[in-house]
């Protein structure tokens, strides 16, 4: 406990300090709010305040928030959100028929016909009903138990709840849990907070990003000598690294799973998100199922889905769902039980969930609309997802894989020798000095590599597609290239960008 | 790691059991929706299917769940959040312009103008601010930093981050936390996830469950024993007993608090749901600064709201607030970062809490039939607590103190020696037993004493005295005396019941 003297007196300090506080929180990292985007807040508000910068906007490309970078938000998911907010709306003749009934649908499902009613911990009934019927429609008539549906606070929540259950056991016997490097941050954040042992597998850069069971195997065998490894995490389509998994890899993970007896965690968050001619995704549950009952009715995996990405966007709702397979029934009734302390999921959110899963039907009279806005915004997705690559492979010092799916491309940058050099000396890990620049200079936000993870001496970052067409106002920004940096002299800094970018607008 | 043999072949059991699971996990309780809830579902559902019981539908009295009882939400937050949701809607003149005028300030401060936006991790800065105006004016002008605001989903999540930050060291050093008993099991859950040692200290039930300071220091004493105490958490008005505290007993607490250098956590999610004449909501920060300097500057504390109680019981939008006083700044750093990682509070719940703070103002359109309604939904409210005593007390076996504030009751029930002793045959916990009978007998779903805490020995039930008037229909349930136990002879159970509550309607 720190002692401080005020006037004299000696006085005890504060009862929470960063020294005597949770030692696993002080751990967590989450890179995808971390310092570079506290700095983009600070100059958002200073370019209010009137100080002059090269740039007039912050354009945030650290984060995939689709309405927030302008995609609009499906009409008829919100006149159904809408009116199960207002009933009285039900009366209107403005709202079109299948709302109205999805709304009735939904509000008898409620408490006292309420969203402002707490639902089941598992999410409503016949949300997760519908939810089981999407995920059967998805992979071709395989069968899925509502019971095994669990509606969640987004993505998020969902992982961080399978993940607390896994983790037990104390020194080399703590629970290890793999991850893709690059990965999402969210996976290192949770097992620092759970204090579990993070183990690392490379994703293969010069491969399209793409997963290796070699890889899987050594970094297995390496954990093997201090933990105890139970769990596989994979992101497919990848977040950062948007590469979509072919079904070959997905069955050669599945029985790598299966012959080193790990818990299977699926983060199918951009099941939707797929670009690339020739890539399509294949969720784990189906092609598990498609191995025989020797993997599906032994492989213990969960599945992850959310309302935040595809073409719907919608992240302020915080709607998810999991669905688990294999887990043991008594485990189940633990699961349960945990998520039952929060009370529910946020009913909003577990709507809108309903409506991702069960949309219009082609006898509806919203179809035609809803399929319109659909595909223009998996467009215009795709199109973005197009000229990240190509704009990017044009500028010095950046090389970028195809993004075959997701929202996001993790392109390499080279960084000059003086540049390191100068990252050094200010302290900062190379990639966090040049995003720094990046956003002092050109307002563009975006997260340094460091923070998802990169193999040693390579840099990179995070880009989230979505912001590609906001770019394209601000046509020199992209041309942010590294070797500007293999000058030291920064006030001349503005003098080195190179126009590649005008030549493809 | 379990072992079976399938057709004389072993094989591995799963990866996750219930053997080898989080520990931490599997000591969490939580009764609120707990295995009497899980039958009261199955029983609904018998009911649905045409099983015929001495009962039509189940009365949920387990939880205080206000809109799923028939409250109705307040039409001016219902219009907005419909506004938010469709803002095609604002050009409707069905809305009132104030209505219109709230929806485009939540929309204007939302990333694309949009609801369906991550927000800042902390919440809409817009919102903390209506926050900290809405505490200043209830506490007569202290002063409320919007920075010290943290926007939550619901109340639960921000109780469980501030005990996350605060839980450190091993053995003897683990942090003890002190909470009430009886508590709101929420408390006790997230000490046991979070592997805390929980301190309890008892309310006195003979003085209308107050809260004596020389019970906190017994309690703080034989607690250093064996932990490290850190922690005190207040639910004012209480939760599940229904008590309001006193000015005088609140500066009392935070002298001890000062005195044994405890970090306050205040739980006023109750802070409109005082219904007793001379009892009056006194928040523990106007307490802290009117007791000056020497107190208001030192003492660290997180106050906590909810929208899902008071006049408003929007449960099912996880809206909620915290605010910290007098945390370390480095601290603060660590818990902004910690709420990062889950992104953002679901932005509905957001602008509900904006509604809740900045309700119409008396020159506003919108301004009488808020008021019409909210004076309603609080003069029933106090008319259910008041019957809830009134009736309660007439039931032989039951006592029951005045339900001053909150929504809840926590009577005792004195169980006949034979009915303890069939419990114990059946290896239930007496009022465990209680509760069950009455589910089966009369389709009342209660939770037990138990699941709260209580002195050993006397035994309780906690009403949600919400269901008061769905009671009345059913005026015989509510005569379910404990005596009816003194029969072993459960066939002849339903003779038993004393029918005082026909005297009383």
């Amino acid at each position: 406990m720190s002692q401080q003297a005020v006037n004299g007196v000696p006085c005890r300090g504060k009862v929470l300090t960063v020294e005597n506080m949770n030692p696993n929180v002080k751990r967590v990292e989450y890179a995808v709010r971390g310092p570079i985007v506290q700095r983009a807040v600070q100059i958002e508000k200073e370019l209010r305040e009137g100080v002059k910068k090269p740039f007039t906007e912050v354009i945030k490309a650290n984060i995939g928030d689709a309405q927030a970078m302008g995609q609009r938000p499906i009409t008829f998911f919100r006149q159904v959100l809408a009116l199960c907010s207002y009933p009285e709306l039900l009366e209107d003749n403005k709202f079109p028929e299948d709302a109205k009934q999805r709304a009735r649908r939904i509000l008898d499902a409620c408490g006292g016909h309420s969203i402002g009613a707490y639902s089941a911990s598992q999410g409503i009934e016949c949300i997760r009903q519908d939810v089981a019927c999407y995920i059967e429609r998805r992979d071709g008539g395989i069968p899925s138990n509502p019971d095994n549906i669990y509606l969640s606070t987004g993505a998020s929540d969902a992982i961080v709840t399978i993940l607390k259950l896994l983790v037990c056991g104390e020194g080399r016997d703590r629970t290890g849990v793999m991850i893709s490097i690059p990965q999402y941050p969210l996976y290192s954040a949770a097992l620092a907070d759970l204090a579990a042992v993070q183990i690392n597998y490379y994703l293969d850069e010069d491969n399209c990003w793409s997963l290796n069971v070699a890889e899987l195997k050594r970094a297995l065998n390496e954990a093997k000598q201090h933990c105890k490894p139970r769990v596989l995490c994979i992101i497919n389509p990848g977040n950062p690294t948007g590469q979509v998994q072919s079904r070959q890899c997905i069955e050669d993970v599945i029985r790598f799973a299966k012959e080193e007896h790990l818990f299977l965690m699926a983060d199918e968050v951009y099941q939707d998100n797929v670009y690339a001619e020739g890539c399509k995704f294949h969720s784990f549950k189906k092609v598990l199922f498609e191995m025989g009952p020797e993997y599906s009715s032994t492989v213990e995996m969960a599945s992850f889905h959310s309302t935040s990405k595809c073409y719907m966007g919608e992240c302020g709702f915080r709607g998810g769902y999991m669905e688990v397979i294999n887990m043991d029934p008594e485990v189940k009734a633990q699961l349960t039980k945990l998520v039952s302390v929060r009370l529910c999921p946020p009913v909003p959110g577990q709507a809108l969930l309903d409506l991702v899963v069960n949309p219009p039907q082609p006898d509806e009279p919203s179809y035609t609309s809803f399929m319109k806005e659909r595909t223009a915004v998996l467009a215009a997705l795709a199109e973005k997802a197009r000229l990240t690559e190509e704009i990017f492979n044009t500028v010095p010092g950046i090389t970028c894989n195809p993004v075959q799916g997701a929202m996001y491309t993790f392109p390499r940058i080279t960084l000059p020798p003086k540049a390191i050099d100068k990252a050094k000396a200010e302290g900062k890990v190379p990639d966090m000095f040049y995003c720094m620049k990046l956003l002092e200079e050109e307002g563009i936000c975006l997260v340094p590599g460091s923070g998802f993870g990169q193999k040693d001496g390579t840099f990179h970052f995070r880009f989230a597609s979505l912001v590609m067409l906001i770019l394209q106002k601000y046509s020199h920004s992209l041309n942010f290239s590294p070797f500007c940096l293999i000058t030291t002299n920064f006030s001349a800094f503005h003098g080195f960008f190179f126009l590649f970018f005008c030549f493809t607008s």
